[in-house]
């Protein structure tokens, strides 16, 4: 008995001793708590079956050995014979002899998905390829984790979308453009001798979600990655994620054959650029034979481009998708552009450049359109171009990084936000035209299918800054995976995982995430509001700014408050941006009593006087709807406080000091968006409402030179 | 049976689990693998007298019981009662009664000292301060973890000297000037409202070996950290310091009342100026009562100063320290200056600046001494300057950070350097003024002492980048506190407490630190060589460099290599740098015969047949030197591969990528500076040492645009 407290006493110890410093993301792999369920476990999985000898079986096999002795408390045995095992792994290829038929037709799991089968005498892990197991793999671990049961398993999961893939908008001087989470985990000056345990753990946590792909530098690119010195070290990198399923791509510099070529020109149509890029592409190929392919930002925020030699997106394009090509390499070119000289509606430019050139683009070239027609506003209506390119394969362009979304101090979980783009119904063809369907290329039978997501990870101890971070990165790459995955089903997952399995701790943080997207828009641009934001950094409310660098870098430019009322207008009577949408979508936006209110004034400008669904006048309901958010974000705060004794006291205190400053953001969100529009509207701020605690010359006055992030 | 051998393995796998990533430094706490000596250790170490209540002393205690908890494993009881107890923690007024008579004079240990003194019947840790406690608390740990015996203890440690800081040059946007482990660890955007666990993390590794201040902005400074937004982020910290022993400083720009006060002028003689000045000391003070005062760097590399004023450092100085004086504060004025108009030796700039001001310094002011006369460069004769002020404290400026002696990728452990300067006697006013005489105020009675080091510390995971780096931070504390601690007793702590007291791993990493300094020196600039790495990044050698933005910036300023010979004749054949030495030094450096060939190059301009000690030209010894430093790399690098099973796998591994970076870039410095030197000597690389593997073009041609640490 002595020796049993002694036992236990130790074990804490040692639990206590770990410290929660977020590290290790939702790979913990600590012992199941629940000691019937436990028990079960150890009679499931006892003996496992599983060959490698291959770097990616190998990297499987390690994970799922070293997960299991963490999770189970005991080291599992493996061997060569299938029979005697109670988990069996294995390829098409190489399964075991006189195993009893399975109930799958492999070629349903193509490329990447696995099959996951139990019976009372064994659970069977296979797939096609290597990397199906992996992420089958993965899968058998995180049923552990979340505690599921592993009897009658019959799992099929094959990804929807074949390039799932990470952007870095990171730097080589290790800067990350919009990083809230301290600087670039890519250390290049250390590189490629050097392999920082992160590189590794990188690529775990990637395949541990379906992201097979990342793009290793920034869209505002530098020619210098792609000089040799740079590439070696891009080669050291693709060698770490090799066994992890995930290729590397760079952003390509288009001017690249001028800066690092020596050439006079990059014209795309010139033979000796053809011949430039043709021989760079060779010569990564050389050194990484599954080198993803390129990124391109051409032609937009002064980033060169085909168009500064009289050529188009496509001319571009297509000259490095021919370079690429020989290789199986992709170009992913972005539909971020808007012109400087163009006094037309940003929401409309990205259309009206990319609409006509569908048809044009070789097979091997997708292009990136961000999810909304302007720039990752805490909520945007779908940009018109998913499902109006079915020529062209279209990825999704997300965003992680919580550029507008709080970055790195405020706890909003991005998966509501995911999830209502790629639901949303395009109405391209007629109804049930979802972005999904135009995204994972069902709709337009795409060539090539892709997401991407523009990462949130830096060199910070727990990779993400907020705790509340990884939940988005994660949930990326599930919904990558597998879109029809619920926000709330990733949510318990991802908790279950990264702190545990207790279910008030669950339910409690899963209220916490599943109010947080919504309160984050009421209380910084509810009603259709958008890009309101302080200028450069982006860090707070700043809905006054006239005098950013161009016209539409202002807040005035899009929310045109003015005494009538509030909001632009993209009816026919306005900028019509709405025509270029299906005529479903138009009729969903065109008539300002129909619209929905959460879209209002993204179509509209509306009188301050305006009735409201609620009964409440546009003012009225604006302010209501800015002291929700406030009040939601107190009420999240209050929810965190009660798991005090359910969470390890690191992550604990961490999430609350951070809500705290959420609680005092929102409010100087609505204290300074109330105090300006009320210039215009001229209306009291009902008296119900918590009233501001200073005046707007003091909000006018807050300066924050090194907000971090711009890059 | 069962149970104990499944207890054995549960406490493997959770050691296992605890993954070495160097976050905890040398405050490790694990469990004393020597079961013997723990069971020792558990006798004398029963129960605890140690009342608290005081910020500092809940500090000290909270250390003590989870660090012993950690080593003994088993949490240790506290007991009210005196005379129940082995262990007895108190200051001299809350000594308890009936306590046997003490052998000490509590006068002897001033405001930091302890003593530690063991019987029999107990152990006794007792000081004047809560900080004594503190210290001695710290103390009692480092006798556990590094094994020694807790009998017949009587120790009495006070600090040689009275101001022992670090220098942060960490600046506003988060960027490190001469940084190489990430960026900086204070999150001013998160400020004050996120405490990061850091921040304690941080005030605990110094206040264990003894730093009592820390200023956290760069020399290079910004007015902005004197505002109120982040003057109430620096009371944050200093909160969390406080308990910790551990004062804030910052550093002061001098134009500061014109840049954030909206004066027109800095003139430090001026009324509104000092007024300011004054007004801003107070708002400081009201806010951090104990705020250490200002570091400041004036009319230095492009820094304003007093003398953008017609007036002298002293001017500036003194306004300054009557500021804070009031509050008990200091100014640290640093001696770093070399004028961009004067054709001087810069050599020399620094004392004929300051040494004509000696005596007109406020009695709160100390001069900051960087160690050599240029800067920081791997061997350097001491400042001039020490010794030569005997009315003005010097203080000593250490670089910990490794700008010069390998960055971030090489072991270079720094206490033999710092040894070999405080041991140096200056001969001012005859024999035995030692440089470490001067600073702890021996020789010349100064009312404050100082010595400041400037951090190696960022944010990486580990805290200095290269695991040995946090070496070099724990060596400038313990030599701070007392500078007679041999390197290598320093280095046998270090190890013990940051791997583990394994005789062979400790007696080979102790090997190989001991000969790194040397070894550095060797490939780096042997012979005197100095000042001859890459521009601007300092990265790599660069001998040949003529074009930098100023004379005395460029490598050929400073080795002078011609046809004839190498080196800088500051005899008074030449700059006559010598004549600001006492007598004994310059008798020492004089004669180019009897000139320590450690420092030839530094006084002579030596021809290449010259005849040295060993009977070889100095062409033949600039080859031989060049190449034992390479041939001790590659030893290091074989003694550290002995110890695979002897370190966690995750440092090994770290240590041993690094080292083989660190034998490249030595092999790569060898090859670049003979081949350049080699253009002069017209003479071959004797062919019993290995040849260059490229050109000197191509050596030339290397750039490293994104080398780190450029701030």
């Amino acid at each position: 008995m002595k020796r049993w407290s002694l036992l236990i006493f130790l074990l804490l110890y040692f639990r206590a001793a770990i410290a929660e410093d977020g590290y290790r993301l939702w790979l913990r792999y600590d012992k199941i708590v629940n000691s019937k369920l436990l028990y079960t476990y150890l009679n499931q999985v006892n003996t496992i079956y599983f060959p490698a000898g291959t770097p990616v079986l190998d990297a499987a096999r390690q994970e799922l050995l070293s997960g299991l002795e963490g999770l189970l408390d005991k080291k599992i045995n493996t061997d060569n014979n299938a029979s005697a095992s109670s988990l069996l792994i294995f390829t098409k290829a190489h399964a075991p002899l006189n195993l009893p038929a399975l109930a799958l037709k492999y070629e349903d799991l193509g490329k990447e998905g696995f099959y996951i089968n139990s019976t009372k005498r064994s659970i069977i892990i296979t797939a096609n390829t290597d990397t199906g197991i992996l992420y089958g793999v993965f899968h058998f671990l995180r049923l552990l984790q979340t505690g599921q049961s592993l009897e009658h398993l019959d799992i099929t999961s094959v990804p929807r979308i074949q390039h799932r893939i990470l952007n870095h908008w990171d730097n080589l001087n290790r800067s990350v453009e919009r990083g809230y989470a301290g600087i670039s985990i890519w250390n290049w000056h250390t590189l490629p001798e050097y392999i920082d345990q992160r590189y590794i753990d990188y690529a775990r946590a990637n395949a541990s979600i379906g992201i097979n792909g990342t793009v290793l530098t920034n869209v505002n690119a530098n020619a210098l990655v792609l000089t040799k010195d740079y590439l070696l070290k891009v080669k050291a990198l693709a060698d770490v994620f090799r066994p992890y399923g995930i290729k590397v791509y760079l952003t390509a510099r288009f001017s690249a054959p001028i800066e690092i070529g020596k050439l006079s020109t990059a014209d795309p149509l010139n033979d000796t650029v053809k011949a430039w890029w043709n021989a760079k592409a060779k010569e990564i190929y050389q050194l990484i034979p599954d080198f993803g392919g390129f990124l391109v930002k051409a032609n937009s925020e002064g980033q060169p481009g085909p168009q500064s030699y009289q050529r188009t997106h496509a001319d571009g394009a297509n000259m490095l998708a021919d370079a690429v090509a020989p290789y199986g390499g992709i170009v992913m070119w972005r539909a971020f552009v808007y012109s400087n000289a163009s006094p037309e509606d940003r929401f409309k430019q990205a259309y009206n450049e990319f609409k006509p050139l569908d048809g044009q683009f070789r097979a091997n070239v997708l292009l990136q359109v961000k999810n909304g027609p302007i720039d990752f506003q805490p909520r945007e209506p779908v940009s018109p171009l998913f499902g109006a390119m079915p020529k062209t394969p279209l990825m999704m362009e997300f965003q992680i990084t919580q550029e507008y979304l709080g970055q790195s101090t405020q706890l909003v979980y991005e998966a509501p936000l995911f999830k209502e783009v790629l639901e949303t119904d395009t109405y391209q063809g007629g109804k049930g035209a979802t972005v999904a369907r135009v995204i994972d290329g069902d709709l337009h039978h795409y060539p090539q299918t892709g997401i991407a997501g523009v990462a949130n990870i830096g060199n910070d101890r727990n990779w993400t800054g907020h705790p509340f971070g990884q939940a988005n990165w994660y949930a990326f790459g599930r919904l990558a995976w597998n879109y029809e995955l619920s926000a709330a089903q990733i949510a318990d997952e991802w908790i279950k995982q990264t702190f545990s399995c207790d279910t008030m701790l669950v339910a409690t943080t899963q209220k916490i995430m599943l109010s947080s997207y919504e309160a984050m828009v009421n209380y910084m641009t509810p009603l259709g509001l958008h890009h309101i934001m302080g200028t450069g950094h982006h860090y707070g409310p700043a809905p006054w700014i006239t005098n950013a660098g161009r016209p539409d870098w202002n807040p005035v430019y899009y929310h045109r408050a003015d005494t009538v009322g509030l909001g632009f207008d993209r009816t026919a009577s306005g900028s019509n941006a709405l025509a270029q949408y299906a005529p479903g979508m138009q009729q969903r936006f065109m008539d300002v009593h129909t619209t929905p209110e959460a879209f209002l004034l993204w179509f509209h400008h509306v009188p301050w006087n305006f009735k409201m669904k609620s009964g409440r006048t546009l003012w009225e309901e604006l302010c209501y709807r800015y002291n929700s958010g406030v009040a939601a974000a107190k009420v999240m705060q209050q929810q965190w406080n009660t798991l005090e004794r359910r969470v390890d006291k690191e992550r604990f205190k961490q999430v609350q000091m951070l809500l705290a400053i959420q609680v005092k953001e929102a409010s100087w969100w609505r204290n300074a968006c109330l105090l300006y529009f009320q210039t215009f509207s001229k209306m009291p701020i009902p008296r119900q409402y918590e009233q501001p605690d200073h005046t707007l010359e003091y909000y006018k006055g807050l300066h924050f030179p090194y907000a971090p992030g711009n890059g």
